[in-house]
């Protein structure tokens, strides 16, 4: 087999076999086909797209490049849940605890942020004291201990995607629906959870810009899961404005915590849920849906979650369990109103890059992150708010850039005409 | 300027302005793009092409990469050929000595050969003696005392090309018009000629299979030459079977050499006459093409285009002037008719790699080659064949390939019709 024969096949949109997928995936992580070969071979892809078939020969090849997370010794149905990436996506940190604390098992591998949206470990991480770094032993022993563990990826799960990831970013291959479907689906099936729950985001502020792109990745990803015999469901929602009111890592903790605490926000409340409802039914707990929500929004007002949550941590090595002087920033800097009436847009995107400008999130891989600082909103979609009231607060140290502040207002849009909200999550698909 | 935007400009259909083609080229002849970007974006440009004038912007960037040659202190309009490559493909050795000959002046850079294409080159460099390495100096003296040279590309002339057309050849990114039309465009365009006459063929032994597709490159490389103040004419000439009667290096040599002593055969005579009468033309001798031609027809009859070759390759370090001990080969083997007919076709293609099996031509760039080998035609299309009578005789030294025969004999179809054959050349694009 020659690596070039595999580039013009896909080139001229004649399906490889499964046997020619895997050769080229194992001979790129052996380090035998060269970058130059693969990124034309990404190209390919991401112009003329694969075969659902070929997507899946593609996945299961990146799969087996490396260890598979086996959970099958750990009682019952193990589930998982993805998010796609967004702003002030904190969902995990609810619907973990939430998850566990409803009856489910729930073993999470989380990533790192990057560019404009946050990401889970990052968010864990500004906890003191707490690891990420969990061995496959601890890791398996902490979801049986106390049912939840989100821990960061070991070295040796899904090489391939690794080494094609980084390639896709620095050869403009990142945007394409097979390339995106089989790197998360690659990584949550080597992860061993029964059922994956994917969140699927769509909007300024999300990888997928409107809702049938959404759709389509998600019915994609369905598939993959399907042909390796695992069950998916992707919850569609909503990202043309941050999710909740906090950006920036212990911004996001603490209001994870308040939201433990039945303070809302009604949409992080609303998602995790949605998504934890389903987790509960589909691991058997109960026979509806219905009653798998009802038990998600008990445990979310019992402060059973909670519990969960600061078990959690503990068992990952925090140093604290009282989140009442967590953020410490040099400045609180609010952003008042022009002019009053009803909020009707606030740009998840420019939120999201404003908040990485203030050393929130990352611009590069290599970038180092202030846990502390972040965007506070005061009101979301559809509040009234007052000229001179303010629309956010910014938690800033020592990273500034003079357009924040315009471009934050930019990223408003405010009516006189009532706005009604619109539900989190725009639809499941099975 | 990031060379990650430039890609996702071009995969996204968003035209490249001159300022960010040129910077692409540059990095990466400097070394400061990556292969793997360069092999993304090529593949890009395959499936999403580009537009005439980002193809001439790349081919201007190409030329402008290394050096060019200046030949405007010769006296006259200086004119060169370049073919897109076949089997047979000899004119070369032909035409220029008849474009001299007839007064025009030839300053041409040559290549070698590849897979089932020959290259002037290797056939020149079988004449014992003869160097195809000229410095500019010696290039331009040679062209400045006999009114020409053929000689190998030096080493800094259109670095760019070299460079990525080693990348395309591994990466499937070879077959594009942007890309084919640059490349030939910027070395022929970097050579200096004022009037560059493109042989262009078409066919199962050509690069280009259809004659739509050959008109089509033609067109872009017209294009380029005029966006470039120079003048180009195509013709499109057939290749769907070998190009006169002999094929392997020294072979192709004597039948020149036949041919200037008018013994044809008469494609080969026809395209030379076709081409150099257009030369002559252009060159301003004559006022019509028909005038270009008579002179060329009378300089290939009265022995001036056998003198003139004679010339050149003394000038070029020849150390014989005599072609009849010229080939040495242990065996010659006659392919027998199966039957009694007409040649209805001769697969140029087939033959092509048969030659190459037995020596004659290259499987990859460093394989080396055998001069005498080869296969010389009994008969070309058109002509009658008695069963038993040899089809074509088989130059052989010791390379072999017990396939050969059986592939010679698909290469044939024979007919009962009386087949009329056709024009060499199709068409004349200017």
């Amino acid at each position: 087999m020659r690596a070039v024969d595999i580039i013009e096949k896909t080139k001229n949109k004649i399906p490889l076999t499964e046997e020619e997928i895997t050769w080229f995936i194992n001979e790129y992580v052996n380090n035998n086909i060269k970058d130059y070969q693969v990124s034309s071979w990404l190209m390919a892809v991401c112009l003329n797209g694969l075969t659902d078939t070929e997507t899946y020969y593609l996945t299961k090849a990146m799969l087996n490049s490396g260890d598979r997370i086996d959970l099958s010794d750990l009682p019952g149905i193990k589930v998982d849940k993805h998010s796609t990436g967004g702003v002030g996506d904190k969902v995990s940190l609810v619907l973990g605890p939430l998850a566990a604390a409803s009856g489910c098992t729930m073993a999470k591998l989380s990533g790192r942020g990057l560019g404009h949206t946050g990401g889970t470990l990052d968010k864990l991480e500004s906890i003191p004291g707490l690891t990420i770094s969990l061995d496959e032993d601890r890791f398996k022993k902490q979801v049986k201990d106390i049912h939840l563990a989100i821990a960061g990826q070991t070295q040796n799960l899904v090489p391939a995607d690794k080494k094609l990831y980084a390639l896709r970013d620095v050869t403009g291959t990142v945007n394409s629906l097979p390339l995106i479907s089989s790197s998360i689906m690659s990584k949550k099936l080597a992860s061993g959870a029964d059922i994956i729950c994917l969140d699927v985001k769509y909007g300024s502020g999300a990888f997928m810009k409107t809702i049938e792109d959404a759709s389509k990745l998600s019915e994609m990803m369905i598939k993959l899961a399907k042909m390796d015999n695992k069950k998916a469901v992707a919850f569609i929602s909503d990202m043309e404005c941050p999710l909740g009111r906090a950006i920036g890592n212990k911004l996001e903790v603490l209001e994870a915590v308040n939201c433990m605490n039945g303070k809302g926000p009604k949409d992080l409340e609303d998602i995790s849920i949605e998504i934890v409802g389903y987790m509960v039914y589909l691991s058997k707990i109960v026979d509806t849906i219905e009653d798998g929500r009802n038990i998600a929004r008990e445990n979310l007002k019992n402060g059973n979650a909670y519990k969960k949550f600061l078990e959690m941590i503990k068992a990952q090595g925090a140093t604290i369990s009282d989140f009442n002087d967590f953020i410490h920033v040099k400045e609180i800097i609010p952003l008042p109103a022009k002019k009053c009436g009803y909020i009707e847009k606030i740009d998840a995107l420019t939120l999201g890059v404003s908040a990485m400008k203030l050393g929130a999130g990352r611009e590069r891989k290599e970038d180092s992150i202030d846990p502390d600082v972040g965007i506070v909103l005061n009101h979301q979609i559809g509040e009234y708010v007052e000229k001179g009231e303010a629309l956010l607060y910014i938690y800033k140290n020592d990273k500034w850039d003079d357009s924040i502040i315009d471009d934050l207002y930019s990223a408003y849009s405010i009516t006189k005409n009532k706005i009604k909200p619109v539900d989190v999550v725009s639809k499941i698909i099975e």
